[in-house]
């Protein structure tokens, strides 16, 4: 088996060879430029751990995953239009550096040339690896598109939630695990296995992100904390908060969050402090680590010895208790 | 083999039965939307007469015949966010009956859902299929962005405009008929042939709507004539007026398009004058017969029987010489 380092330098080399070159510029230079700007590559890092669990050649694997990397990056593009958001890891939008028309182009584009590195196959598995690959497609548009809607429905539950973001981020682990397990040929018991695995780690990864921008420590993370409080997205915490809080709290609460008048950082301060009364912090937690168990019962569940699974046990360990 | 009416009485029934539902409904419910309001179903036409004329089974032909329409109307919803277009059929565009997110957004769904009725084939097949759909997706991409540049590029050559119309209409027609073409197993000249006559009479076809948009009766035509030249569109006609025109007339068609004070009756009106002394609705008829005639002369090549080809050949008249 190769070591996670081992497979990121493929993954890197894979990416850096490919010219993703063509005509016109403008569709062209976006697709190069959103993928010169880094991002971890855990997609197609899990296509290839996955595909090394079940003891599969990951040269076989490494076009697949680069597929999966390349459809992340269609729904970055994608999904930063629809948020108008100026800045992506740090860096312009592509919709902010050159146009919305160019960001919906270039999107498209880089979704064919995702489905064109899907293809680099053996034909009695292509079928299989496009059915999945569609499905979840489809579901991460779905996932999106329920973000959307919450925005404005008054009545968001948790289980609504827990649904938008298994649609919009967890399909998307379970199926890069997923398509690299079926390049291996395992077995049908081990592909459903595997893509649970992803899927919950994929949950409890969303809860995480959730939890550390409230209370993450921002130098360790990354990014300001609070953002999340400021533009009043119904996150896990913003839901739970108003299922758990009495009447009064929850009056104090939309003040807070309806107040055009409040500063953000009193804004933030304020709510973090009803967050931490209500117990938020500790629920968030508590449902994360229900996920992170549902995907380890996943990956107990898969019929690989234990030591090759290890790799992927100390991954998700790693991505979900990445820092508090 | 099976008359063009029994053919679209297939793809009606098949578009029909398939009732495209999902949840959130803001996503699914433009896709229903775009497939109700019509449109001609020529490019899963052209999959079932390309199957039909090399002696394949239909009944095969049939889903990858619709991922031709579902990726059509892909292009649709997005090229009428990019245009911001009001209309498309008479009907509201789905960017203005919801809006652009959602139509981002229902494009990338009907996109996914056309990779995913592409893939109900032999799989022997599926992957020369799924190459020839991607690199047409990428060109049809590359011709909208070229369209697009065109709007603000001074130098745009007649040479560049065939380029562009090629791309951005053409290949989806040889594309649509070289699938139908894998699908009954013909060889790889055949398959060549085909895709060469789709691409011909896709140049033509555009060609002879940039006539008909200047010189086309109105009535017949079902559109308003003088659009283009309204929005001082770089069509065939305008570009070969000012390549034919000398310095004075060029000036003067100059003035007409620029002058933003002249109303639209006027401005139709003399450039249509213009475009007459200059010859340039003959121009046009003979670049377009030119197309036309390559399209017959890959039809020609094509090894099977003559009486077999007489429906592709008849439909390709009609077509090219609709109305006037």
């Amino acid at each position: 088996m190769h070591s996670i380092e081992y497979l990121q330098e493929k993954i890197r080399q894979a990416i850096e060879n490919e010219t993703f070159t063509g005509k016109p510029d403008e569709l062209y230079q976006p697709i190069r430029y959103i993928l010169s700007i880094g991002g971890k590559r855990m997609r197609p890092l899990l296509t290839l751990l996955a595909c090394d669990l079940f003891g599969g050649d990951i040269e076989e694997a490494i076009y697949p995953a680069i597929a999966l990397e390349l459809f992340h990056n269609f729904t970055l593009i994608h999904d930063d239009i629809m948020d108008k958001a100026p800045l992506r890891r740090g860096k312009e939008t592509v919709s902010k550096k050159w146009n919305e028309n160019i960001a919906i182009l270039s999107g498209d584009t880089i979704l064919a040339l995702a489905y064109d590195h899907l293809i680099n196959i053996n034909k009695n598995i292509l079928t299989d690896v496009i059915k999945v690959f569609n499905k979840t497609a489809m579901e991460v548009c779905e996932g999106q598109q329920f973000d959307m809607n919450f925005e404005t429905q008054p009545d968001v539950s948790i289980s609504d939630y827990l649904n938008m973001i298994r649609l919009k981020t967890a399909v998307l682990f379970g199926t890069s695990l997923k398509i690299g397990a079926i390049i291996a040929e395992t077995n049908a018991e081990n592909l459903e296995h595997i893509y649970l695995f992803g899927v919950n780690m994929g949950i409890a990864f969303q809860l995480m992100d959730d939890y550390l921008d409230v209370f993450g420590d921002a130098k360790k993370f990354g990014k300001k904390t609070g953002g999340d409080i400021i533009t009043n997205k119904k996150t896990y915490l913003y839901l739970k908060a108003f299922e758990t809080a009495d009447d009064n709290t929850c009056q104090k609460l939309s003040m807070l969050f309806n107040n055009p008048g409040i500063d953000n950082r009193s804004k933030v301060t304020a709510i973090k402090k009803i967050f931490l009364e209500l117990g938020i912090d500790k629920a968030t937690e508590k449902e994360m680590n229900k996920y992170y168990e549902l995907a380890m019962l996943s990956l107990d569940s898969i019929n690989e010895e234990e030591s090759r699974k290890e790799i992927l046990r100390s991954f998700a360990k790693k991505l979900i208790k990445r820092d508090h």
